[in-house]
C-alpha cells in the first residue's frame, strides 16, 4: 500500500518528524519537517496532526527532537532538557490523555537508563518512540484483520466520522476494517457521512479511502437513512472515543442515530477501537457527560455565515450509543459480541 | 405578529411587488421592488423568492405588472402582452408545478372578460392575484389552527427544512403549526436541523422562528437522534412536496430518517400540508423517482471546498417517508389520522 505515512521519522538519532499537515486536506496534501521542539508543538496544537494515537507518536517522536541538542552534555543538562521538553509537549493538548502517556512512557524509559551515557539514552528513547509508533501500528492491522472478517466481498459498508490512519500511525481503526478487507481482495463500497459540524468524513475519511483506491461515496449525515432504505449497505463501522464496562460507546455525535437507523433497517453495527479505549471504571454509558463545543462550528462552520445572528445552537460533541444497538466491538484482541459486560470482561480479562 | 412579509403587493393597479430577497438570509433583511417583469422573472429565477405556492403568487403579481403598460392600447395588445409576460415568467422555474398552475389562472380569469374594458381587465388580474395571494395565505391559517391543537403547551418540537412563511404567502405549513401554537399562547421549543447540503433550516427556519419570537435552536441532522434520547422533543413536525394516495410522504432529503428516529423513540412525526400537495394519480411512495442534485452542492456547499477532487457523491434531492410512520397529515381541511388511503380518500373526498 503505497500511501504517504501520517507520520514517520526520516533518518537516525539526529533525524527528524515528518507529517501530514491534515488542515491542508482534503485539498492539498502537504507534508511538513519537524525539526524542533516547536514545530512538533505547534502541529499538535493546531491539528495538523490528530487522532489520540497519533498525537502520542508525534509527541514521542518530539521528545527525541528535544534532546538531540544536548547529547554531549552530560547527564545533568540531558535530563533538564528532557523534563522541558516533555512539559512543554504536554501543554499542546492540555486533555489528551494518549499525549501524556506517550510522553510519560518516553520519561520512564530515559529514567530507566540514569547513569548510562547520554548517547546510549537517546537512542534508546527513539527506540522507544519507534516501539510506540509501531505497537499503533500493530494494533490497527489487528483491529482491520478482525473486522475484516465480518465483510463480505462486494458489500455496502457505511462510516461516521474518521477513524483512519490519519487518527493513527497508519491504518486506523474502522478504516482499517475496510483496508484490510480490501487487502484480502474483498471489494467494499464505502458510504461516508460528512460528519456536521467538522466534516471529517468529508475531509478526512473520504480522502482517505480514495487514496488507498478503495471505492467511496460522500453523503450528507441526513442521507444515511436513504442509502439503508434502497439497501446500499449491509454494515456499519465506526471507531469509539470511550466504551464503558458494560459496551455503552462514546463516539463523535452522529454515531448514536447512524446506530439506530442500522438497527431500524436491520443492518449489523459496529464499533472499531483498541482496547486501550475502553474505560471499565465507567459503568455505563450514563455515567459519560456530554461536552458542548462552540455554538460557531454550526453557525459558521464553513468560513461563512449560514445562520442568523444569536440563534441558540445544540452542539453536542459526542454522543452515547448503547450496548445493544451494537452488533459487536472488534480490538486488537478478536471481535466481542455479544456485546455486554461479561464478553467485554472476557476479552479484556 | 408584526414580521416582514416574504411578498405584497404595494399601491393600486399600477402598483409593484415588494418581496424578501431570500438569497441574502439570514445574514441580512433586504426586500426588493419588482417594477417590471424581468425584475419577477430573475427574483424566481435566483431563488430570491422560493417555495411552490410564494413562487405562485409572484407570479400572479408579475402578469399584473406585465400588462401595466398596456392598460390603455386596447385589447389586441393587452392580450399579446399578457401573453408574452405569462410565457417569460413560466420560463423562471421550468419545474415548479405552482408556477404554470398561478399563471394559467390568470390568463384564465382575463380570457373571461375578453371583449370588456382593458382597465376592467387589468383590475380583475389585480384581484385574481390577490385572491390567490389570500387564499394560500387562509390555507396556511388553517393547517396552523388544526396542526396547534396537537401540541401542548411547554412542548419541544423539532422539524426539518423550512416549510416556513417564506415558502408561501406568510405563514407556512410545518411552522404555521408552531405560529398557531404560539398565538393560543402556547410556548413551545423548536429544534430546527440545519438541513443539509443547502441548509435551509438554518438559513431560513432559525430565522423565521426567530423574526417571530419563537425560542428556537439550531443543530446539526445528525443531532436529532441525541435531541430526541434526551427527552427534549415531544413531536415532529414537517412539510411535504408530493403525497401518495396511501399517504407515502416525499420531502427533502433527511426526513424519511428523522422519521425513522421519531418511531425508535416513540415521538409522533406530523406532516403539515396543503391538500393540493396530494397526488392520487400515485398509488405509493414506491412510484416517486428520487433526483439527483449536483455533487458540488455537497463538495462545496459554503463557497470553500470540503471533499477531496473527484470523490463521488450520493445527493438525492428528498426521500420518501412511508405512511406507516406518519401520526398524521395536517391539511387546511384537518389532521388525516391514522394516515391510510381510505382516511386520505374520506377526507379529500
Amino acid at each position: 500500500m503505497s500511501t504517504v505515512p501520517t507520520l514517520h521519522w526520516i533518518g537516525d538519532i539526529q533525524g527528524h518528524l515528518r507529517l501530514i499537515d491534515q488542515t491542508r486536506l482534503p485539498v492539498e496534501l502537504i507534508e511538513i519537517d519537524c525539526r524542533d521542539v516547536e514545530t512538533v508543538w505547534e502541529a499538535i496544537k493546531t491539528l495538523r496532526v490528530r487522532g489520540a494515537p497519533a498525537i502520542g507518536v508525534a509527541a514521542a517522536y518530539g521528545v527525541c527532537i528535544g534532546v538531540q541538542s544536548v547529547i554531549a552534555s552530560g547527564e545533568t543538562p540531558f535530563f533538564e532538557q528532557l523534563r522541558k521538553t516533555a512539559d512543554r509537549l504536554a501543554s499542546s493538548r492540555p486533555t489528551a490523555v494518549n499525549l501524556f502517556w506517550a510522553i510519560e512512557r518516553m520519561k520512564q524509559a530515559a529514567e530507566r537508563l540514569r547513569g548510562r551515557p547520554t548517547p546510549e539514552i537517546a537512542a534508546t528513547l527513539l527506540a522507544e518512540a519507534r516501539a510506540i509508533h509501531e505497537e499503533d501500528r500493530q494494533m490497527c492491522r489487528a483491529i482491520g484483520r478482525h473486522g475484516a472478517e465480518l465483510l463480505r466481498d462486494g458489500q455496502g459498508v457505511l462510516t461516521h466520522c474518521n477513524a483512519g490512519g490519519l487518527a493513527t500511525s497508519d491504518y486506523g481503526t474502522a478504516l482499517a476494517v475496510f483496508f484490510a478487507a480490501a487487502e484480502s481482495g474483498k471489494t467494499l463500497h464505502v458510504y461516508a457521512d460528512e460528519t456536521r459540524p467538522l466534516l471529517q468524513g468529508a475531509r478526512l475519511t473520504a480522502w482517505e479511502l480514495q487514496q488507498r483506491g478503495i471505492d467511496v461515496t460522500l453523503i450528507c449525515d441526513n442521507m444515511a437513512a436513504q442509502v439503508m432504505r434502497e439497501g446500499r449497505v449491509q454494515a456499519v463501522v465506526t471507531g469509539a472515543d470511550r466504551i464503558a464496562a458494560n459496551g455503552d460507546s462514546a463516539n463523535k455525535i452522529g454515531t448514536y442515530g447512524v446506530a439506530v437507523l442500522a438497527a431500524a433497517h436491520k443492518i449489523p453495527f459496529y464499533i472499531a477501537a483498541p482496547s486501550s479505549t475502553f474505560d471499565l471504571s465507567i459503568q455505563s454509558g450514563r455515567e459519560i457527560p456530554i461536552e458542548q463545543r462552540d455554538p460557531r462550528e454550526v453557525t459558521h462552520g464553513f468560513g461563512r455565515q449560514t445562520a442568523p445572528d444569536g440563534v441558540a445552537v445544540y452542539n453536542p460533541a459526542f454522543d452515547v450509543t448503547p450496548a445493544e444497538l451494537i452488533a459487536g466491538i472488534i480490538c486488537e484482541r478478536g471481535v466481542i459480541r455479544p456485546v455486554n459486560r461479561e464478553a467485554i470482561a472476557a476479552m479484556l480479562g
